[in-house]
């Protein structure tokens, strides 16, 4: 890509970690892009101008670099692997890519998805769930996340798989926040601790923050 | 890959749809294959042996291509489309790529996750949630699944992505196949409808349908 291409917009929300995940990617490969932040909080995902976007209604959705807005922060990442490759975050080698890609999976299928808003709303609506039942169902299920990276990462590594940054690491860097959202204590799970010490030094991901983006409270 | 290849091994229980759609496409790609049912309902998962396998205590696993076993489904259908490009079941063009493997996350990431066993045990110890609850929620999920699948179906088609059988057409086979093991009716989805009644007429689909496999009831 060169600077002819045109100029990529990431469709966010602050608090959104999957969002948070395709923008370090964007950093981390040095690719130019303005994000437009849309106030889940209100809603304004469920609007019709959004659901041309994103017919399933979530962010992040890329927008500029294809006919249609790409989604799912897998399938985004993916696409940006193939068209700025450098530098790669995915191994050379097809066992390495399967590995990163489970690890990748381990919190965007396994845990994240089991805790969203819509998800949380169902449990409101279907049993009752108050705000004290949600914060320990969501903290269950990020702890239940640790469980299977800590089995996964080797000992004394500050990445997750064989110290080469990767999309892996880009997942546990945002499992890591919502666990400190709901206040999972890291004791249990020194490797995975020391991976994300590791990674949250790294400017781009430092930069990345959730709590750093527009919307997010002062 | 030639007769030399070591045999691959998929650990699976038959009820299992994440395994269900790596089922379907080594069929398709015409590897051998030989399969180990894991009683999933007698927690065979949780051994010692089987978390050598997969310490996240799930299946598919598959075992003999690589130095450790794979695991994740979509991690697996990449690999296998890596080792056993013929034939391709993802597009050529970038994009295609990114729209197929979004269209396989809205069951594999949105929905799957939701319902599987460990979540209704969760839903049971935190909720009090009963058989009729737990179906109830199943339901509810593939339903919304639907409608996401609904939106990004072109009318008049056979398969999810431009006529081009892929990846996208086992997840949404997996979809249909929990959305009928909890009485959602497809009356509101046409589109996706017709896709899986033409899916499921091809053999390689129909021989891996669940209720077929080893250890399903009679």
């Amino acid at each position: 890509m060169n600077t002819q291409a045109p100029l990529l917009t990431l469709h966010s929300f602050w608090l959104s970690l999957a969002t948070y995940r395709v923008r370090i990617a964007l950093h981390l490969k040095g690719i130019e892009f303005e994000e437009r932040a849309h106030d889940l909080s209100k809603g304004e995902h469920h609007s019709p101008e959004f659901r041309k976007l994103n017919p399933a209604e979530a962010v992040p959705a890329l927008e500029g670099g294809t006919r249609q807005p790409l989604t799912q922060s897998l399938a985004i990442l993916e696409w940006l692997e193939e068209s700025y490759p450098n530098p790669p975050l995915l191994p050379t080698d097809a066992e390495g890519r399967a590995r990163v890609r489970a690890l990748f999976l381990i919190t965007t299928a396994d845990t994240h998805p089991l805790v969203v808003p819509r998800v949380q709303a169902r449990l409101v609506k279907q049993f009752g769930s108050d705000e004290t039942a949600g914060k320990a169902w969501s903290a269950h299920w990020f702890r239940e996340g640790l469980v299977a990276y800590e089995a996964q990462i080797a000992p004394d590594s500050t990445r997750c798989h064989d110290e080469m940054l990767s999309i892996a690491d880009l997942a546990l860097a945002s499992h890591l926040i919502g666990a400190a959202r709901f206040d999972v204590e890291l004791t249990d799970f020194p490797r995975t601790a020391a991976v994300g010490e590791s990674l949250f030094s790294i400017p781009e991901f430092a930069n990345a923050h959730p709590r750093l983006q527009l919307g997010a409270p002062g």
